[in-house]
């Protein structure tokens, strides 16, 4: 068995992104610029924009944080996102979900300019993802699909199950891997919550993509001998042991599955940290142009 | 077994629509209005392009074609699309692919505007299909769909194999029929030319969507008794007995398996029918306003 790890994954791609914005600044050149809006106090949220603040001051990209109050209308976050679109000193932004219930998400998603988008949630950069065109692509899947290059995974021909059909990781990492390419032309199965059979059809999978939210769905009976098993659950599980009284637990019972698998994601230190070095490779691809 | 008429069901259809017409024009209001636009003189094109303004007029739309000349340039095609998207009086448009080699097909099809993209290929329509947001659906998954929902045939928790991963058929009615709903909410796998067992796999589903392009590729071995056959194939194959020579065959061998199915679609006048059918309710759905 083989761990994935993520965490060290993300930090070489990190080192290598540093590398470019060095060369940038050595030609005297702007460096990349990302924005991420943040309103409200959900403790999730603060947490996962504070980590993507801080892997953009790691690479040396500029970041800026609009942390806004829990009761902005949505008003007042479509003229910043307007303002965002016009900034031609912001490469890319993103919304941080969820918002508050007083605001639309989808209308703020689909006032994102879709050439600053680089959440890859807006529809135009999710319709030309699955049609085969240049596309931000959602950051989750986007950081599976270069763990799996970046360990020579080959997913051709392979046949894989994706638990979980969410705009965010089941849809789109069951057509990229589904598509052409290597990691791509995968046979894939998108199972949800109306499938039958889901432990059987698990067992038979050459790959598993976990991206379901139930702690400890995938069990070893579930895990055929010499799997590759990326484990996208991020579940808050309690923990009286913890000073914080919780501790971070995957869709993937690890523990009991590990043994059986040729590759495996942990959780954490697996798809989280490839998630947020996703999200600045796009931020590099929207500086440099290589989308639009 | 029972046959699925696509021709009867297009009428009908067709003829439910023709109702909301004469209800338009007794109200002295605007009917809605389809503009095709065809390049070259590829017979099948013209078939087609023949086929779609003739519906229109049997439920009463009002119908353009521009016709052109092969050798028409894509700046002349990407006036006329700019025409087009600003005229008042055009609710939807399409262009015929394929185009001339000489013209981008991709660059035209971005070029329509998404509010009158009838055929629901553009990149904004395609990912707010995929995200379960309002769109216009491409019109032969849509007429799948359709005929599915209109013969009541459920496809909640059944497990489905689509051969084919085209941008047109496979991977559009793979997220249809694995996304929330009935029709909808099925188990479904890709199969395309990487995929391994593809006769097994066929063999053990409830329902086989063939849009693999291949003259009777799914013989009797792999269908289950009692499945579902949907059958996308119109294919030309060589018959000396027909004045033209050839006649259209699907990508099943109908003639094996129909005993074995419990509904199955035949070719021609099976999915063929509903497709054009469902450009249809898309110019009406776009004249409406029930997508933007």
């Amino acid at each position: 068995m083989q761990l994935i790890d993520g965490k060290a994954l993300a930090l070489q791609i990190q080192a290598e992104l540093k590398e470019e914005v060095i060369r940038l600044k050595d030609a005297g050149k702007r460096v990349p610029h990302l924005v991420a809006v943040l309103v409200g106090d959900n403790p999730a949220s603060r947490s996962y924009v504070r980590n993507k603040i801080r892997s953009c001051e790691r690479v040396g990209f500029r970041s800026t944080l609009h942390h806004l109050e829990e009761e902005t209308t949505e008003e007042e976050l479509m003229q910043l996102i307007e303002s965002l679109n016009n900034d031609p000193n912001v490469d890319g932004f993103m919304v941080q979900l969820p918002l508050p219930r007083h605001i639309d998400a989808t209308k703020v998603t689909l006032a994102i300019r879709p050439e600053k988008d680089v959440d890859g949630f807006h529809p135009t950069n999710f319709g030309r993802m699955t049609q085969g065109l240049p596309a931000f692509h959602p950051a989750t899947p986007m950081g599976i699909m270069e763990m799996l290059r970046r360990y020579d995974i080959s997913t051709s021909g392979k046949d894989c199950v994706v638990l979980g059909r969410s705009n965010i990781v089941g849809r789109p990492i069951s057509i990229m891997l589904s598509a052409k390419g290597d990691p791509g032309n995968a046979t894939v199965t998108v199972l949800h919550s109306k499938s039958r059979n889901i432990e059987e059809r698990c067992a038979q999978a050459d790959i598993v993509i976990a991206a379901i939210g139930i702690p400890h769905f995938v069990k070893p009976n579930m895990v055929k001998e010499g799997a590759v098993i990326i484990d996208v659950g991020i579940n808050r599980i309690e923990d009286p042991s913890r000073k914080s009284g919780y501790r971070l637990t995957g869709d993937v019972d690890f523990e009991a599955v590990a043994d059986r698998c040729s590759f495996i994601t942990p959780v954490p230190g697996g798809v989280g940290p490839m998630t947020v070095t996703a999200l600045i490779m796009n931020t590099w691809k929207a500086y440099s142009g290589e989308v639009y």
